[in-house]
């Protein structure tokens, strides 16, 4: 095991702030998520806050998902990005994210934060010095390695300058006390050469270097997906968690394309090594359609469909993170983050793995089950548009001709005592989540 | 179910020709392996005694596995092939293999042959006139639709004339008694022409109507393999087993290439549809080199691996057809096919799956499990070659945090109780079978 | 050069029956079609009288280009196949065609016959002893390399025994005083096993020796096509001519796919090497639907793409033979085969390439080049379904800046003077072709 | 025939400075070759004197063909670059290329630069106001459009302002006296965003347009190649000369591949239209290794495979641009220069075409053809590595049986008179050119 793999031994639970607030977020809202999740989520387990994309970009305020093309960003003498002081006040001075870093510390929670590969254009631009090196800003700049979604950077040469640019930018951060770095535009690229795919992998590494000498437990994160299965290897030694999809949003077709991922890449979470399904849109979110300004609106996935969510991510031991505004969370939302039972098999199962799929034209049943420590979950979903009768073979996993207790964990209710086989219905893209004992 | 299916609820078993007699067995040696299953097998389930290929040709005797092309084969003035009498004497005075089957049936044993697809070329020669049709054999006779390693028959063409011939044939067998078909050169055939590849899929529809109709419950079994996994429907909708492979013999690479043709049929077996991994080459078999005479030897498998196809054959419900020439049985032999929890496990088991399969290189370890009526099953593979400690997890199949009791199938022997998981050691190429309660 | 090429130093030009008479040709039929070649058009260069398919099949008589399966075949002892004496009663006594080839060669003229690749599948069910080898006819057959469109034949094994086979047929065809043999099944062959496609190589290569090996000078054909293009050096050394496509009818699609071919064969075509295009549909044919009565029908081409036809065959070199029943030509057909500059351009002409092809969605013009001994050949075709003026730059192969004098070959006129550049009106699939000093 | 194609009516021809000062030519280099050209070369035909790339970068000076990354740019307040005038130091007080355009056409002869797709990075970075647009270079600028090769600039996106960008740099070219513009990084694009080709089409038809409303004659010359054969109507209607290949040095295998590329392209040559086959390096070239400053050299092509290169390009009619510093010449190159046969054929030649290819393993003999006024041209070349006789067949061009005079254009001496072939030895990879009367 590697030592970073130690930061992570159970997959990490927290809140953050793209789905709700998208680049625009402010230090007011993040302080507020905050406060929310120590008052009403952190006894269950939750304890990462983390600040997305462009919390670098002044004018970023306000414009939701929408990314401005080539826009100012704030940025030290060493070419390292600064929290846009309009958006977070208290980075004033030269403090960075520091002072947010110590009030979500003081909650007894952990402050993440996101960031792009590789150097600013602005910084190439303006031949920055490295902070440790000889060598420029400029120097480094891969001169088409350029991400197709935002024009914040360049992509690093290799070579030990931009090394010592890493090295810089991760010890700044965690100067600040920052415990977790989703990192963007690495897992996939999306460019190719002629018919070379362009990969990042070597700037993944000197992320993992960067992070191993800065003498700070940070948790890292990559995105966006989908992270190729053939490279487990290279990302179970460089990384905590990695985006096995692109973005996911409430949609149905998305939520039910993840039952493929997961089978995908079943088997391979482990302590230290997450495949992780994307944040949880619940709850108060925003959209964003094109460059207009964003509406505020409410998850669109049903009840039924955010049970199968939480199912599905829970037994699969993906990362949670809620996308939400945790103030605005209703009754029904909160309750689906405070179940104990299912926190629990969060933190402890093992082995989860898919034992039937029975589907004709991608509608019908998925049955998914893991260990706990003296008992059985099995996750149960119908995949289909309407409320079907589904046959659970406890046999699967447990001894025939023996009669086990089962407890539902949503409904908090015991389901009796069943020996073999039992019939439930489940409604249209919804889940049963059983304990068996 | 179809009614045919209710004829084989459980994978025959029985005993073939093929291996230790080739195309040239004689009444007197099928006569003895038939009492030799009478009196050892019989009370463990074993029933059929089978006739393998051209015993219809005189001049087979003595050619193992070599065919004569265009040989002269006995048959009536239907077209219809005769067992040869020099070769099996009752035969004689048009009786056929009436007095083998009755001889069979006295000892509470059931009999089967072997056929190939088709019509003979010699009946398509001789123009001879179907029964029961105006047409004549020539006119059925697929003009291109041969097989490419016995030049016995021609393929028969689509049409009411080519079923009536089959109708002919098969009502011949039921008069003579036989209760099971193993027809060959039908479940795939080898030729193209140009892209299309041929199929016999409408000769394999003719059989069964033509079974369905005589009169008699004969379980139908299609060679060679291997049948192709899109194909299962038809398949079940006219045969009771198929091949899954081409000829199994005592190699371990044929034997370890088994291990994902049942992972590619996994979930398909069911009363009445049995995948067949073909016949066991255990105890005295013939080798044949090109066309000398065939050489007599014993099986090449080692203990272990004798022990390891049992175990797959067995878990995985394949039928079980004995290849060696039984009277020379050694004990070993004998104490694998009377082993009452394994005939019992292969009796009564159901839903095997592959629940683990961890190699390099081709070389660790595979488990697969199955359900009892009120214990589970376990057969662990080692495939590498020397051996290994072999960590077995009960909670992929049972409740964690349980004691279990380990009945050791092969060795007879209590293994103790088990909680969560254990460690054995494991022989090359060898396997253990446990019942678990 | 090889010896055998010197036998066709120029492309062969005669006669076949199958477009007329299809598998039944008559004794009587044969001759009067030699005699109108001797009396109408020996003296223009035609000399083959070619008797085609199934001489041996007594049944075949009035069936036209439809084959009886498995229908009984004319043989001698040896396995070799005799002209049916129901249809060619010289062949009585065991004459064979002698008595035919005898008249042919009294008028002047050469006889050929068609054969099928392989041994008879009736000389293999009878076992018919080889001449000259102490092998039988079972032996040499090849029990699957059968052909998909005619039921006489096996394909031969490799070895010496097959090659005394080919060896005792060809003789018999030598003592008959055979000229020229067709070969079918053979130049490719339908079949493929596996993946594999079967080629019938060796076999054209018996076939060679066996002639070499005859003392008579015998020219062959090989059928059917397409014939592989890079097979062209194996084709040389073994054949004099052998066909580019599939069975050529009197179909414009057919006629104009032959542009194709001629381009993928342009530059192989040299004295003993000659692509074939094929049989010449003009005048009187059968058409022959299912297994009916062939129909009577005169040729479906009209007169400007018989005109098409011949220019493309002839400036292309390809071997002639008239597919007609010739006493039944008319005017316009006879015409056509005895243009004397036509004749000579065919027999004289080299170098023949296409020098342009301007078509929009396959309708334009196609020009093809060759030099005469002191002059040049320029075919000019007009491949679309209207009368068209079609520029022909005479630049492409001649000086600019000169004038030469153009004669129309198929008009038989003087085109005059032209420079550079002239302009000429051609009807829908019609075609120019001049003779240019 | 569009306007703008009467402005190159024949294949431009003239001096380019990448071969012998690559990205750091200065004035006086600039004004020496000009000089040269009008005093040696201007009678001839040679009119185009051509500044290739960078010549905005001071830092670009001693450069050779090294770029330095992200170097900064001279560059007006609307963000158009401007010569660096310590290299240009005519270019002072806002003068631009005035001033030596001026001088190039006092000697009669014409002026071209280089110029790279879209939009300087610095402009963008700047948000430089667009001349007579609202928009700014940073909203023009394509985020993820970038040269894989230098990074001076970006690819614009599509739309109005872009346009207007396009049009105000022509506008300066043209106020310049700019008369012949090479575009870099827009005929092929290196990149690709998933499976997608990045092509830069729309800029094409941009510039096409800015080109149109300048008021100046201003011909246009695409790179880098290989362009797409299937692209040719794009580039027909936009361009007046595109590249065939990537860049073309001094190395036999890419003048032996320069053989295929002609004859992709055949036919496709007409006024104002034409492939070409990039730069001649002749005489004194310079050479880049890495970032090491250039070494000078004579061109290494042997005075054969300069003959060969001259022929092909001259008998394909490519555009000719010398790349070698002029006032190095030596005898022999100016001799190439100033050979009037040799320049008459370039510019009335039509027609050209291969005629032979025939090689063994890349070995052998390639013959082109094509029509003077009132002769013909054939330039035959041996592209094997020893000297060898090659038989030249007149018969595939010109009238069989008749004598004609041939010259030969580079021995400047009468070949004889010559009738349907001859033979000739050509050196290894040399060519004979011949013009026939």
């Amino acid at each position: 095991m590697y030592t970073f793999q130690k930061w992570a031994k159970t997959p990490p639970l927290g809140w953050n702030s793209w789905d709700c607030f998208g680049a625009g977020i402010t230090e007011s809202e993040l302080r507020a998520n905050a406060a929310y999740m120590a008052e009403h989520l952190k006894d269950y387990g939750w304890e990462y806050v983390v600040c997305d994309i462009q919390w670098y970009a002044p004018n970023a305020a306000g414009k939701g998902h929408h990314y401005d093309k080539f826009t100012p960003l704030a940025m030290d003498a060493y070419g390292r990005l600064l929290p846009a002081e309009t958006r977070f006040p208290s980075a004033a001075g030269g403090k960075g994210f520091k002072p947010i870093a110590d009030y979500v510390h003081s909650l007894g929670l952990k402050f993440g934060i996101h960031m792009m590969r590789g150097v600013p254009r602005q910084a190439a631009a303006q031949a920055c010095p490295i902070l440790g090196s000889g060598a420029n800003c400029r120097e480094i700049a891969h001169p088409f390695s350029v991400c197709s979604w935002n024009t914040d950077m360049y992509g690093t040469l290799p070579g030990e300058d931009s090394q010592k640019y890493y090295d810089s930018v991760i010890a700044l951060y965690a100067s600040w006390g920052v415990d977790y770095i989703k990192c963007d535009d690495i897992c996939v690229t999306e460019f190719r050469k002629w018919d070379n795919p362009y990969t990042a992998d070597y700037e993944i590494e000197m992320l993992r270097s960067a992070i191993d000498r800065c003498g700070r437990d940070i948790v890292l994160s990559l995105s966006p997906g989908p992270a190729l299965r053939e490279k487990t290897e290279h990302l179970r030694k460089n990384a905590n968690l990695w985006r096995m999809t692109g973005d996911f949003w409430d949609e149905w077709e998305k939520l039910y394309e993840m039952f493929d991922k997961c089978l995908l890449w079943q088997g391979v979470s482990a302590p230290g090594s997450w495949p992780d399904c994307d944040m949880l849109p619940l709850g108060s979110l925003i959209e964003t359609i094109d460059d207009n300004p964003p509406v505020h609106r409410y998850t669109r996935f049903t009840h039924d469909e955010q049970i199968t969510m939480m199912t599905l991510w829970g037994i699969f031991k993906s990362p949670l993170f809620l996308g939400g505004n945790l103030p605005e969370n209703d009754a029904f939302t909160l309750s689906l983050l405070t179940n104990e039972a299912y926190m629990r098999m969060h933190r402890q199962a093992e082995g989860a793995r898919q034992i039937l799929r029975s589907e004709t034209n991608g509608k019908g049943t998925i049955i998914w089950a893991a260990n706990g420590r003296d008992c059985k979950y099995l996750a149960v979903f119908n995949t289909a548009d309407r409320s079907r009768k589904v046959r659970v073979d406890l046999r699967d996993v447990l001894m025939p001709g023996t009669a086990y207790s089962v407890w539902d964990i949503w409904e908090k209710a015991d389901a009796g005592q069943k020996k073999d086989a039992f019939t439930v219905e489940i409604p249209p893209h919804g889940a049963k989540l059983y304990q068996i004992r």
